[in-house]
C-alpha cells in the first residue's frame, strides 16, 4: 500500500512555494501601508481553504527573499505589546515584478487548465 | 538596480515544479497507452506558452519522481529507431492521487486569484 500522503505534501508544499512570493507582493501592492509578517498571515488564513494550508513559518523566509531582490523594503518599528516588529513595503521593482508574474501565473493557469481539460492533443 | 530576471526565474521554476506532477498524471490518465518521456515532452511543448518553457531534461525526474511514489509503473522496451524506451502508465493510485491533485489546484487557483483581483480584505 502506498503512502498516498506524501507525494500530496510534497505537491502541496510545492504549489505553495511557488504562489507565496505572488501573493506577498500582491497582497503589499494593494495594503494602505507597510505590513508586518503576522498582519499578513492572518490575512491569508481567513482567504484560505484547508488544503492550503500553509505554516505561518513559512511566510518569513519568502518576505526576506523578496526584500533581498529588491521588490520589498522593510523597517523596525517599536511595538506597545511587545518586541519590535519589521514591516514590509512594495518597491518600485517589486510592482513591475507583480505585472510580470501575474502574467505567467495566468499563462501557467490555462496550460495546465487545458492539460486537466484534455483540451490538448493527447 | 536590481536584476529582474533572478527571481523571475526562480518564481518560474517553482511554479514549475508544483504543476509538472499534476501535469504529467493528467496525460497520462488521458493517453490511451503508455508514453515514453520525449513523446510527453513534445505534446506538452504544443500547449506550452513561451513564459512556461521548461527544459525537456526537468521531465525525467519528475516521472522517476512519481513511479517511486507508486502512481507510475514503467516499462523497458526496445526502439527500432535508437536505444530502448521507457514507456510510463498511470496506475489506480495515480488516479485517485490525480483527482486530490486536481481539487487542490481549483483551491489554489481561487485562493492566489482571490488575492490577486483583492476580493480579500486587505
Amino acid at each position: 500500500m502506498v503512502d498516498q500522503h506524501m507525494p500530496t505534501k510534497k505537491f502541496q508544499k510545492e504549489m505553495n512555494s511557488g504562489t507565496a512570493s505572488l501573493v506577498l507582493l500582491s497582497v503589499l501592492s494593494q495594503s494602505e501601508g507597510p505590513m508586518y509578517g503576522y498582519q499578513i498571515a492572518k490575512l491569508l488564513d481567513e482567504n484560505r481553504q484547508d488544503a492550503l494550508a500553509m505554516k505561518q513559518g513559512a511566510l518569513y523566509p519568502v518576505l526576506r527573499s523578496l526584500e533581498k531582490n529588491g521588490l520589498l523594503s522593510s523597517n523596525v518599528e517599536p511595538s506597545v505589546s511587545g518586541p519590535p516588529r519589521r514591516y514590509y513595503t512594495i518597491t518600485g521593482d517589486g510592482r513591475e515584478t507583480l505585472t510580470r508574474w501575474t502574467e505567467i501565473w495566468s499563462q501557467m493557469k490555462s496550460f495546465v487548465d487545458n492539460i486537466l481539460e484534455g483540451e490538448s492533443d493527447v
